[in-house]
């Protein structure tokens, strides 16, 4: 780790959030008796603000273990193979606070807007855990609840705020949440008829079937490679960005067919 | 009982819940006499934690001791039939609270994910009393009222929260009850349109009506062995797990016809 | 009336109840300076605890009071001829608080569940009022519209809360009434489509147009005995439960056929 | 008017209202420095606590006077004409509060029961002031608006609250209004479903479309008479009701077709 | 102006509105050190207690005022063509309030009823306005916005209060509004299915498109008055009744073909 | 800039704001050590006190800045094109508050009505922004999200408030949100039914999609001053509008083809 990798970790810390992570960086060092803050308890500190401590007492079955295994290694695939998508940082089976383990992506610049590209990586990405889950093992947990509720709310956003569905064009659907007051906030509710709806739902449903289907073209088009990634977490618990690319070299990047 | 036993079967318990249910295991222990506490106060006190102290001077007719008897039998019996259902830990007639009785299972392992053919063996071993009702008695009552709530909220969320639904696809359908915000939530309700909440119905009445047939035929296959649980709670009243996996003997546990 | 007759008869009561009871009773007594409190002051007393005192003082037309004797030989010739129904225990034309009269049945047990075919014959009973006031006079009353509106609430609850309609299956469905904070239950309102509502809907309307018809057969087939009960009240305002079933004597107790 | 009269007008007077009766009777005999309060001043008395002081003093042009003789006309025509209608005790152009005349009935004797042929009855009544205009004048106007709304409320009872629409069968549509609780009723709204909502109004628009038709036959019937009362109206300002059947003796109280 | 004059145009003045009235008539007849208040003073001061103070100094582009000319021009003209609407008081191009200009109608008499014809008369008259913007400029502007607001609002009344759709028939449509208690306002919501909902709005629609359809025809058989009427407002900003009335003499009152 | 100009570009302003710019032009031209205020400083003032203070401290990769300038020459370029859109004033990819540039116009003239066609060209210039983003890049941006939303709220007030769609004609359309009171805005909601709601979104959407359509055609046929204007806002960040008009001199202002 170097700075600008922990400052693109920290984009959009506030200045209570970074003194936070200094603060526990410092614990860190204290604890370890060294004299000064090194990058790896800047790491950690970072870890612990965004997840909380890692949970390392609480007993995870085999089974559990290697699902959840297979899970990040999914999400760390699709990220690594769609040119839109933001480079790996790390990928963990460490739990932290109610996440069985996570992966971390790198945002490639102070980016101020995103494209319905990127965007649609990301959908890609969120869906790769999931997707991971049913090839290797033919069955889906309950563990990638929290992926899809973060999948439906871009997927909605793309096509009510950001004009980005072609179907509905360029308008905004809104819910009267933007109104201060609790009583226009009442009188108003959607403010679109139900035929509307439909179509909003139909293309949020596009976006996240396609997104789902484009991880698993990536996966399936490379099973070897996620077994691999996944027995190195079962074995590693933890492999950053770096290790994730030698890992995967000689698996050229290149976008799979992007459908919409 | 034995430790792990005892356990699994507190799994969830607050602190203060085992504090009381030490209490409880003491002052049992206490009346009769005893210098310690044996594993018998200790499952009596989980029983009297969970549900109640045993409602037995409660006046109940021959007829509706004998539907409970086939109604709880039909829990177990499909429970034990079932490889992705939990092993069963009691059956029992002796009401307690609001029951008339109850079907204890035993968690298998330190059970952080539940995979979608968990959830349905689970819904089919729900559907096991009312459908043993049915099968007996050729009627129907209010007591699986509970069975069906629980039921059809576990149905609910495989379909709104899990992505466990291949019709609706990989997507969550909120209520607007997470928002913290009084006047928030109000202003939102459900953010689908009804055309999705038709689908929505559909896909949980399919996993509620599939459970039904799987229930159903469980306990068609096993008429004699459910008659054979039922006559012995009513002389019994109560049947611990290792009794019931002897008198099911010579049963090979072997799953019915799995549907979607 | 003896002993199990009263403890029957106030199934339900809370210790205030009671008290009340014994209270009234002896009130009954002191008026009448005996020296006891007789089964007949219970009586009484019961009646006023549940429906008010006697309003006699209160100016009823004859003709009011002929639709008011054939609407409760209605209730009482439905429930003495279906055999899932309780047996009557009074009927009387005597006005309590807003009945113009009433019919009050026995529950048979101590009864802790309740089975699809006695909510069906209690329906048909319920039904039973308005359906003697059409057969005798071609036209129907307001009289009717406590029936009417309790005979749908247990219907509603048949098909929403007991999965005893075949066609919805083994589900509940919830309005949000059972959340505690005022919030979430706005937020929440029916947590089904239109479509599972018209369904509901029409299950409903099944079971009491159902009702209707096997109250209207069983009148149908007794228009002699409706008229014999009808003036018997006219005559002696009160009939009990023993003299109902001396007078409906040589009427086997047969089910009509029942639909569903 | 005599006192069976004074009583029957003065059925649903609370006592205060009693009270208050009298003392408006005592300060109009006052005012004419009688010795004794008459019937006249118990008339007069009547009248001012149901609907206000006489409003002689408001200017009304000649065209709107005789607008509402006709439409006072046409409820007391129907009236008289229907057998299941209440006798007509008084119609009068006089106007008070908002009204700019009245047609009083008085209710045939202490009811408790309303039938639905007596409610039929009452719609067409109500019916009779508009029709009437439309009839004399080829147009329609706002002094309909307080008929309608009762007529509608009347026609809605009738349909949910009452069972006395065949097609709806014997059960009662609720919105809630019952419930003692806030938070409960907003939960609530109507219970049932839209395609029932189009039920329940297809059946209020029949009953109030029919009551309309035969309100429409009665005054075809009886052009002259309705003429004949009118023009009475206009001279004299107010007809009580022996003076009304002695102006339409000739014309047989014959019930005109009953749809429905 | 004369006394009666006066009187129409502050018919439902409250008794505060009269000295309000007199008072600013008073200032009005000081500020010129006149020594009794003219009928001209009373005018102006009417137009100040209904519309505000003349706004002569704000900026009006050539175009704008041009557009307002036509407009009112367009209200005046179907004013004076409607044999059922009331006589036109004054034209105005002075802006007053938020209003560009005014059309001032006399009602005919002191009237407490409204016809249906009335109504469609008022309704073509609201319409003349931006019909006539149409017919001069091929474009339409927001300055319509006032009169299509009130006209929607009256022909909701005529349709959901007053009976006057036949569609429709002789029942009311309420939205609980009048409801004194907050929560049972909110637990009610419309008081029918939206099959109705969408049948009063096609009966609104009618009436507004009709009326639409009038004021088109009223003002395309009238082009040169039209542009008359509009050249003098430029001219003279003010234009009075008699002044109206001289300049489309020759114009005969004859109802353009009145559809519905 | 001269005084007119600041006029028009303060219009709307209220004293306040006029005094806050003055403020803030003393402080500028204090902060450079001027005597006087001078009109560079009177346009910077405006653009802080509309805007914020211009961010340029704020690190934006060299991708956005081309995406934003792109954007920018978009809306500049349409409404140079367009004769019912207002002149540009200035176009800036200087990033304010959270826009990253901004296109500023100069209404024409002291506004007090729009017509339709002003609305449209409106609608056509916010389009413009993500349609040359679209032309330029092949993807689009969340950048545009406020002016979607501005654009499907100007398109909603001309269906609903100012009867400019012929399909819904001279109607307006409330949610209630006008009404000053809590719980009547509560009771009442959209006062139309939902195929009326459907025709509302049919006419937004297809007004802004023709508007859309306006955008693409005049910058399709325009591509090389699109390209011109985004270098030249590369290089100089803000170009004023006699600079602009300069650039793109040549450039008859012909209306495209206007649909609808």
């Amino acid at each position: 780790m170097d700075l600008p990798t922990l400052a693109k970790q920290t984009h959009g810390f506030s200045g209570a959030d970074l003194a936070n992570l200094l603060n526990e960086a410092a614990i860190l060092a204290a604890r370890q008796e060294k004299s000064g803050i090194s990058f790896q308890d800047l790491e950690e500190a970072v870890d612990r603000v965004i997840a909380g401590p890692a949970r390392r007492s609480r007993q995870i079955s085999e089974k559990e273990r290697e699902i959840i295994a297979y899970h990040e290694a999914g999400h760390a695939l699709v990220a690594s193979s769609l040119p839109d998508a933001d480079p790996v940082h790390k990928v963990t089976i460490v739990a932290r606070g109610a996440a069985g383990g996570y992966t971390r992506l790198l945002p490639d610049e102070d980016r101020g807007l995103w494209s319905k590209g990127q965007f649609q990586a990301m959908l890609a990405v969120m869906m790769g855990g999931q997707t991971a889950e049913e090839l290797a093992f033919g069955d889906i947990t309950t563990g990638a609840s929290n992926d899809l509720q973060n999948a439906s709310a871009v997927a909605r956003k793309m096509v009510t705020e950001y004009g980005m569905s072609e179907e509905l064009g360029p308008r905004t659907f809104g819910t009267g949440q933007d109104l201060v007051f609790l009583g226009k906030e009442l009188a108003q509710g959607p403010n679109y008829s139900d035929a509307v709806a439909e179509r909003i739902d139909a293309e949020i449903e596009g976006f996240l079937k396609r997104a789902q289907q484009t991880a698993k073209k990536v996966l399936e088009a490379n099973r070897a490679k996620l077994t691999l990634l996944a027995d190195r977490l079962l074995s590693e618990e933890t492999i950053d960005g770096a290790e994730l690319r030698e890992l995967l070299a000689g698996s050229p990047k290149e976008a799979p067919l992007a459908a919409d």
